[in-house]
């Protein structure tokens, strides 16, 4: 079962706890289901109730503690001792009298870092404000600290085995881009088109199989291309039409997001045309400017510095840290590419690179997810980078 | 494209104010994406970035506030006027220095309500620790109350509307099902059964497409069906062995979750074969239980009665009302069907009503999703309740 050896993990964590040394946190409670993921290995679709892996500086396995009826996955997917999986009762789910956490500060106490300085991830998905309220009403004599990204931080350089899952996941983005650009035509439905999307995500490819991605595609067509956040319909794609594809694939749990843009019909529009057309040459100078020692803002300027020459301008990020996710977002909000961002690049840093111009009533995109290597950078996927235009 | 009639929404708001009079609540800031979709019609795959309703006692409509690249995707989708529509700068997105709740704040203090008693979803899903720490410190003027679940309860009892979508996400449910039977076999990988089920999940039928599920496809085996949560792997299934199919289907968002049970092979247990016959007669008896005027807890009870004359016992509850709902969950957080739960059964209420007996080794599963009628309840799929034994 194991997808990393136990000594990756023990790396990973030694990682961990020397930034908490460096942060004066003693004891850190992580609630973000990738980085418990990154931390002990744990996967299971159950973050849809609080569960939190702590991390103390004087212990050396993190402890797990999750929901009664999850810790048989956690002793399928984790390298823990079982002393260090602990499930709840199932009255505290969901109930208006208690709450998980109040169970998570009793176990903190019980193993003696009550009176500690605790770590907490304010801005994770999944940790709520009341699981917030709850853990400091419960854990009176502890003192706290803001440890968000904390984990995420350490996540940004990968591993030779995580590249190697996000190149596995970048293969099959290969196939599903392809599987796209196949069956959407005018007259399919646009469900009809998704539905073969995600089956080439899962399937993946004859050595290795996919998982779910944190996001699903993202097809919006017509003047639905102005937003990017918009899902399918029933509704079958029209001709002379543009369509977004913004879609992915992901190998245990890491990803490789991939996006194109394609046109039904004769006649694309002249304004479409020269957009895809500067903003590709964006995307290639863009990526040609990647390399240690370069800083994330610096990609960025190279980006902007081409399609200012067109006369346009992107007020959003073209790019972010990714890599190992849970929905709803692949992205790891810690290094972007963007002004202000002095984060330096090193080698087998991941990003997903986006350029998506969204206008009024229509938008074109186009993306690389890659690594930093020692004297560049590599895509995961292979594909033409290009408007597709299909008669 | 409305899902919706306008009015309908208007009598959503009205429900939801009344309840916030009766709270003391002027002004409630909704977090949860099925409760901004609810109220407003909102749909998109953007909660990865906070965004929230608004919804002020002296204002007719509520207020969307969310990233400017969403702007788009809330015209297309809500009934709401262009100023009740609110962006802010992507500058406010996975920042270090500003936090979108402090947007949100000035948008409340712009449109005079920074004075107001405000009710937050303290337990909300996208409502982080930060979010809240934040909107406290930028209404220093405002009083706060938890409003957790105040809409999720307005959207107990389901309108005409929303049941036929239920009713249609339970006909694609049934297709889904029969192809995770006709697709599961041994030497099948894991990840090809599941790339089907996908497929089937979106595709829906040819009256109307699947929207994607709150929960992935869950199909654990052999070992790993001793836990409820655990995805798929790239192994194939094995000869005399069991798969938990928890699956669904959803339609605009509502969903109908379906779980049965297969053993591939010619010798199913005898202890699996006993424990699915007395698990489906304690289905069909609490089913029959359920009825206007009966407690949730009623309907537990009637399950219990049943197992325990076979030595067994349940310690999770067995089942949830649900319905609208976004990743990572489709049940509601509100009505429980189990010990202490007092919500009286009404018509067109909405439950997933699951029977998993999780043992320390294998499992057997078996649920349907039903409405409370005048009289009793109807199931939205129509599947055998049975061991499904594939030899």
């Amino acid at each position: 079962m194991a997808l990393f050896a136990t000594e990756e993990y023990h790396e990973r964590i030694t990682k961990t706890k020397a930034r908490m040394d460096e942060a004066g946190i003693e004891v850190l409670v992580v609630a973000d289901p990738a980085n418990m993921n990154y931390l002990t290995g744990y996967d299971g679709w159950s973050f849809y109730v609080p569960q939190v892996v702590v991390v103390a500086s004087a212990a050396v396995e993190p402890v797990w503690i999750g929901r009664g009826m999850d810790v048989n996955g956690a002793r399928h997917t984790t390298f823990l001792q079982p002393e260090n999986i602990v499930g709840y009762p199932d009255q505290y789910v969901q109930s208006p009298v208690r709450h998980p956490m109040n169970f998570v500060a009793d176990e903190i106490k019980r193993r003696g870092w009550g009176g500690k300085t605790i770590g907490l991830e304010m801005d994770a998905y999944y940790f709520s404000a009341r699981g917030y309220v709850e853990l400091k009403k419960s854990l009176p004599d502890a003192k706290f600290a803001d440890a968000n990204l904390l984990v995420s931080w350490v996540r940004v350089v990968k591993s030779p085995q995580e590249i190697a899952y996000m190149q596995q996941a970048g293969k099959i983005a290969e196939r599903v881009m392809q599987t796209a650009i196949d069956t959407v035509a005018p007259g399919v439905r646009e469900c009809d088109a998704v539905a073969e999307i995600c089956r080439a995500q899962i399937k993946g490819v004859e050595a290795f199989g996919g998982d779910y991605t944190a996001i699903v595609p993202m097809m919006p067509t017509g003047e639905k291309t102005s937003t990017p956040h918009l899902t399918w319909t029933d509704e079958p794609y029209q001709n002379e039409a543009a369509v977004n594809l913004e879609l992915a694939a992901c190998r245990h749990r890491y990803h490789s997001p991939l996006a194109r843009t394609m046109y039904l019909g004769q006649n694309p529009p002249a304004k479409l045309k020269d957009t895809a057309e500067i903003v590709v040459e964006g995307l290639n100078t863009a990526l040609d400017a990647v390399k240690p020692g370069v800083r994330c803002e610096e990609v960025e300027l190279a980006w902007r510095s081409i399609i200012a020459r067109a006369g346009l301008a992107k007020e959003s990020r073209i790019g972010y840290s990714m890599g190992l996710n849970y929905p709803p977002d692949w992205g790891e909000h810690t290094a972007s590419l963007r002004p202000g961002d002095q984060t330096i690049l090193a080698p087998n840093m991941t990003f997903h690179m986006i350029l998506g111009m969204w206008m009024d009533d229509w938008g074109f995109e186009c993306s690389e997810s890659f690594r930093v290597t020692e004297g560049g950078c590599e895509t995961f996927a292979d594909f033409p980078r290009k408007l597709f235009i299909k008669t």
